[in-house]
């Protein structure tokens, strides 16, 4: 089953990282929670990883609606965007499928919310495209 | 299809909250996210909402080796508990169950470690209780 959808972008990769989050903010979503894999990785486990941000996106009035509709909706949340160096050096942006990751409870109520998280992510995913193509470009 | 597993205990929330860390952290999990819903929804919304947390743990040795066997796993790290207040007034503490959210991948490589963070964060819950009853009877 695909669980995320995804871009793949040319670039450096805190340019992605920052694009990525102005286009969340663009589409209403705060970033909630900011992990660096990589920082993580090398601190705790003294490894070398290649750059990895994990992004927590969370627009609080859909939060708010699909709370109210199950409690225990906050353990999928926030939705994770992924940024990431490919093995072949383009930066991959990823983000989950909320309606994969809704399909798992089975409430009908989640359907709209998951859709509407699902479109503002791709737009999110297309904005990042193209704000790195019109750099790589001007 | 259940995605969590569950406990309830009486206590006061940010007892339960800092018990489930611990209990984390005796499990080998770090919180590398930690969301007070609450307070999000009372800033970016004005709304009340019951006490509502978010922990994002992750086992950086875990992680990196499903990193290893899927690089966009990222997708769905760190694994969430929960705490929140119930309607009676108890305090639940809920766990995603990785078992059912690793299932999304088709990868049966990660199996073993859905099992074994499932495995663990049974413990937490358990050692949650233990640590609230204990004190509740002291």
């Amino acid at each position: 089953m695909e669980y995320t959808i995804q871009t793949s972008v040319s670039g450096e990769f805190d340019a992605v990282v920052d694009a990525t989050i102005a286009a969340l903010e663009d589409e209403g979503f705060g970033v909630l929670c900011d992990i660096d894999v990589k920082a993580t990785f090398e601190k705790k486990l003294g490894d070398e990883f290649r750059q990895y941000r994990i992004l927590g996106a969370c627009d609080p009035a859909l939060a708010q609606e699909g709370l109210a509709e199950e409690i225990e909706l906050g353990a999928l949340l926030p939705c994770n965007l992924i940024v990431y160096e490919a093995d072949d050096g383009d930066i991959v942006v990823s983000a989950v499928a909320p309606d994969q990751l809704m399909g798992i409870p089975d409430n009908d109520a989640l359907t709209p919310i998951a859709a509407e998280v699902t479109d503002r992510f791709k737009r999110v995913l297309a904005a990042v495209r193209d704000d790195l193509e019109s750099v790589s470009g001007s």
